[in-house]
């Protein structure tokens, strides 16, 4: 039985609800950031009043003692104390004596945890961010290499018009860039801090909220003591910038996957990135990509979960949202590792330019051009796609690409196409045109990559 | 057979999969979007000379007119036509002639519908928001009227600690001023424009996408061609949103439902929101709330399907993007419904006042200011707690409240006890206690009140 | 204000409220269940003696005059009505007079509604087992007709081991049969009649729910009268059979684009189940399974939004499950196109078997092959896997086939290898090898396709 | 770097690869089954005259060493071998030298891991079922001791109708007994064995499937071996039928979190299955009901997750399956631990009998016994139901229940009203006059009982 909560209750806890409750098992992870906010509160009680200068000093210590035994690993974690708060609020009163017990003086556990997880959360965010420019600084050079490297673009995974390869990664770039937008706006909202709602109505004691606030470099304060200990939104709010991200990856994933097949050879993987078989001697398998894609899953499910969890839950507190941090904990891992594959994968795939340039040349790429060029000679874009579109059934028929057909042949269909269209057919002629804001030509790609960076700071 | 898609196809689309693939049975309702991008689009193309001011003139009366038709419900949409855009088009070719075939030059349906639905969703947040904001009023004034009214603050569903209803609702508040913020940003990424960026690589025209965004009161370019016709991020962010936001409502809900059954009976709802059995004569339900609550499902299934459709597309374009619309209309229109039922709720419903303390009365709520008192008196808080834990256990055996203990008894427990402790055990004391930022005395409610006006720009 | 409902309400319910709690929108669609679990109702009721033979047939001509006017489409529903039942009572009362008063005896719309949404399903469970054996048989044609077409089977999308096309063909047939088990097993549980619970406890009326439950065909009877109207396990449970048979056609699809793509060239789809752009002349694209796979979402979403719904809702009928109803229309019409759609394109598709022989001889498909000749040969199987795995090292590096190799060159890397080991890297030889139950040769897969039809009862 | 699986490829894994790739630091839980799987294979390669007698022996031995290596927990498992596959592979190698390379002869980790899979699920099913069947035979005895208790039955969380306690857990039995059938049908489609399939076409060694099967107690074979290998159908099913499991949870702790509350107390936990609070001394809460529910979430995650996992995956097999496991195993910890802390609830709790009674006493909850008196009188329904609301309506004004009326009061309603109305208003009496089968009367509860202990095969 916990001391720690007797409180009213008369009997031992049962055995089985001593494990089940308990949330020790994955709470720890959370000891520093609650050591962390334990320090804060104790410095404002001193501040306020309520400790001693002498109290505040012995308590610190021993919480810093304490922060020392967990990091080398010799803290002695306790189910029966359910969870890391009373660990360590235990151990400080075996260290400290009675003193210790002043330490949950004007908080709950409620408000505690609530500061906790968003410290945690916090921190991790700052170093996704990290993590994620450097993939984005990766992927600008990547895109800078291959600025000039001709491939199809493809909508419905039919070829559709020519793009370069750095155009491509350039779309990689765009949806990261948003993504660490969208983590720089959760940020915001989980950098506020609970703590000094206690249970859920606030403290008798006279508490500054705002001292302890700026020593945890929090941005601001939850405004209703309720609304605190309840608030969960910040970890759906993680979870589903998460899911995006990861959405992002898998799309990713299916292109390297797709990319790295026999059948395209649009880039190649190197051996020390792939795994082989345990039956086919001569498999090389994209596994990273297949495993970041997969993960996916796992993400979306974590959103649903806490989602679920908080639907119809009356105020304020609940046992219920013990279940916020496993998934909080998955996903923060999940996303860094991933990450982390994505950063490895980008550096080292090869384009295979000639391939991607013979792909390219396969497939009508180019009939758009032959149609904007049409229009230019004053043809409707409606008929000139119509004109065009009778050209390439016939090439089909015929199996000829269209820079094969005859001048002749092609004048057979409108009269206003001369010898100059079948400079329209080239593919680099078709990427070059497209120099205006967000287009294909490798000027544009590069002016990108200059934009994209300046965002960055690194020029 | 379509002929405006006639291109190299050379066999009349199957009759199932011209229903099938159809999209105009539900985008229609982006008609009027549609129409306002073609003349934003078709103005720019008489900018840079690819239209001449005749040719412009013809093009938007003619698109002026099909907005009329559709206004007044006499255009004829038809499912060979595939989607609304192709249904427009075809019209505007009928009415203008020839000259309206030049109006797809430099766009592609991709870009388009991109547009479109960004659009529909910018249009769909404005006015969202202007509805939260008047929730938003309605709680306020809900919030001052109950600013003094005692309830039972819970945790578990088990009394607490005495709160103030104003302060619960003002919890209420702080979900939906976050929910406001997350709308905010998703904002800040929907308007942002994907016209020119054609079908995935640009346009060889010279076209002025920046004068087309203005135009459209977009606040900036999508800065790549191949992301601008693949991303669907701000639909996804939308419904994220749009989940926390249910899921608030379906706690509020479960309160509401709570609150108005006859074991709480803390609230009224007028008849004029309840409604009857078919076969209980007895029956007044709270229907609205629950139907609220219910509505949750579909939202959080909406967000689901969402990351479904987009979880490992390759880029650029892909068929399966057409799922995104009916989830989207489906999500504005719950969420848009359900505030609207909220605010009759809220306007309506009638707090009462003497439930709500005579339930604040039974339950120890003020324990943990008689723990507070002890520490006010020297003693530990975790001694405090244990001290009148067992109190409240001697008072449940005998059946009795903390106020119905003699000093002399309360004194065997600890001398530091006095006769002004019976003061602490008040409600109205305790919660008059609780004065600091967030905290739940009527002072600092009505402080959070000014706040959230201020933020609301009505004071 | 409906007067149906009027019991002890006193005031007019607001207009809004009519419309957000009305459900006859969608809820007309139950009408034919209605009618016909109402005549039985009826019938059992004049069994029992609750109604005269008199009253009995002047009710179920009323009725059948009802099912017709709604066939004919000239039934005038009304919102304010709420619902299917009420719209139906009142027009019977309008239609038989004060007799028409009697129908709603001894039960309730909470058991009236279940018996429904169980009609329904269980009729569109029929149906979508009819389809899906039209879709099994169209299947089993294909499977048949390319039994001999060699392809190269994938794992992580790389070219593992020859298959057939028709082996291939035939996992889909295994997918979709367990699809229709699963169906059946939900059929089960579906088939089961609440009617005779009433609002929750049952009724006084000495009802014969024996009689109705025959009359209706059900199964069985609900067994508890609260769970009877609080149960919609079946609905949840239909939507997670949709759902897997959904992936199911997802992981069809991405596999039908794939082999469409420019890049595979493994199928032919015919033009008239492909779509063009509107931009791009040259574009067919296999617009029905990318949608196919895209509705996958709305499915998902459709599971994810009834698990909502009721989670944590407390026993027994809660207005949230009014939410059932549109999820489970839109899985049943979605689910039917699908299947249809597939029909159509496994109909419709070419095996490009030159493409498939071809794209299987490059990429050391028989490798297993010939480690398994190895052990054959005496070498133990990881040994011979790693010796192949060298050589396939070097054909890369080289740009060979394994067939290439002198077989000097072959006996370099292990002394048991002998002349005959190319026929061994043979594909056709290779496939014919695996002949045991669930192999790849023609002869296993035309054996599975006899037991399959055989299940099928076409043979 | 891991020569298991060396193959063609000729560089170091990355050292991050490794540790991303891995899965045994948590496919080691499926150990067990992979070695009993691999003594049945080895079992049959002998049989079918692969391995000698010898041979066989010294495998089969080498493996219950590993086995017991593993369950003496002095295996050391390591991450550079990936999978449990392969730790125990190399591991054998290391045991038996030589021979032990003849293992892997005839199958692949493909079929391998889906076997091993799916033994794991059929023994926590089995497991699970057992576990429900103590749950079950708990309910009824709770629901035989409260048969006759009488309840407020609700429906909108508002006062319905009299039932009987026994009759609601009843309703929970009804739930649990779905439960159970639908987990039997997943194990009929989980007990299917694909071992054999090898890598995805089979083998070319002369295999004896059945053999194997046999020995593994599996009721069939896959019959389609890239299906063998491809499908997670059985551990997605298993999900969903955890999920509404969970669901159903989740509403039996909804129901017990509220009739806990101060508000209901309409039972009592004990103190050794309550917590207490860090803060308030007065707590006594219910946490495990709380935590159930909120189990409920990452339950419906995993599912979202499996099924996110497998849309749009081409066949046969690739690495995002590897993300299936911890889903599973995560949903097979937590079904187990829920059912194990429902047992525990419904063994303490106990109902609160006058409590119960009182609170049915105050709602009109026999109004609609009022309105079948009218009919049985020769009211119709419709109008009986009218006139008994117009009664509750002034009941309400008046502040009395129907009992406090006067007779002549109430004829002034309805002239066939008489004496003998008071009869039908008593709890007790409404109560035994639903006595039709899935009625609420004790005889019909005590028959139900009856049937569902003979389900269970304990009478």
């Amino acid at each position: 039985m916990n001391k720690l909560l007797y409180g009213r209750l008369t009997s031992e806890a049962d055995a089985f609800l001593i494990k089940f409750n308990s949330s020790v098992t994955f709470d720890y992870r959370l000891s520093g950031y609650d050591i962390e906010a334990s320090i804060a509160h104790v410095c404002m009680l001193h501040k306020v009043k309520l400790l001693t200068p002498t109290e505040k000093d012995i308590i610190v210590t021993g919480l810093r003692q304490i922060q020392q035994e967990i990091s080398h690993n010799i803290f002695h974690w306790k189910l029966s104390l359910e969870d890391v708060h009373m660990n360590i609020e235990n151990r400080l009163i075996e260290l400290v004596g009675e003193i210790g017990k002043k330490i949950h003086m004007g908080r709950s556990r409620n408000d505690q945890v609530a500061t906790d997880l968003r410290l945690f959360i916090r921190t991790s965010i700052d170093s996704l961010l990290q993590h994620c420019n450097v993939l984005l600084k990766t992927l600008l050079d990547l895109a800078e290499r291959e600025a000039d490297t001709i491939m199809p673009g493809m909508t419905h995974l039919q070829i559709a018009q020519p793009v370069t390869f750095g155009h491509h990664i350039m779309a990689w770039v765009a949806m990261l860039e948003r993504d660490c937008l969208r983590i720089h706006d959760c940020r915001k909202r989980t950098n506020i801090m609970p703590l000094g709602a206690a249970a859920l109505a606030g403290t008798t004691f006279n508490i500054d909220r705002n001292y302890v606030a700026k020593k945890l470099k929090f941005d601001g304060l939850c405004e209703n003591s309720i609304d605190a200990v309840s608030d969960r939104d910040f970890a759906i709010e993680f979870c589903a910038v998460a899911s995006v991200l990861m959405m992002h990856f898998s799309r990713w994933s299916e292109e390297l996957v797709l990319w790295s097949s026999a059948q395209f050879r649009f880039i190649d993987l190197p051996d020390s990135l792939c795994t082989g078989s345990s039956i086919m001697p001569q498999k090389k398998n994209p596994d990273i990509p297949e495993l970041v894609r997969g993960k996916t899953g796992r993400v979306y499910g974590s959103l649903m979960n806490l989602l679920t969890v908080m639907k119809a839950q009356p105020l304020a507190y609940n046992k219920d949202n013990q279940e916020d941090k496993e998934a909080i904990f998955d996903t923060v891992d999940t996303v860094n590792d991933c990450i982390q594959a994505m950063i490895l994968v980008v550096t080292n795939l090869k384009a295979r330019k000639a391939e991607l340039l013979r792909a390219t040349q396969n497939g009508f790429a180019t009939a758009t051009d032959f149609a904007d060029y049409l229009v230019r000679r004053g043809v409707a874009f409606r008929d000139a796609h119509t004109i065009v579109g009778l050209i390439v059934a016939q090439a089909v028929t015929r199996n000829l690409e269209l820079k094969d057909f005859s001048l002749e042949e092609l004048q057979s269909f409108h009269k206003a196409i001369d010898a100059d269209v079948f400079d329209t057919l080239i593919e680099a002629k078709s990427v070059k045109a497209r120099v205006h804001l967000g287009g294909t030509a490798p000027q544009a790609v590069r002016q990108a990559i200059i934009n994209s960076r300046k965002k960055l700071g690194i020029i």
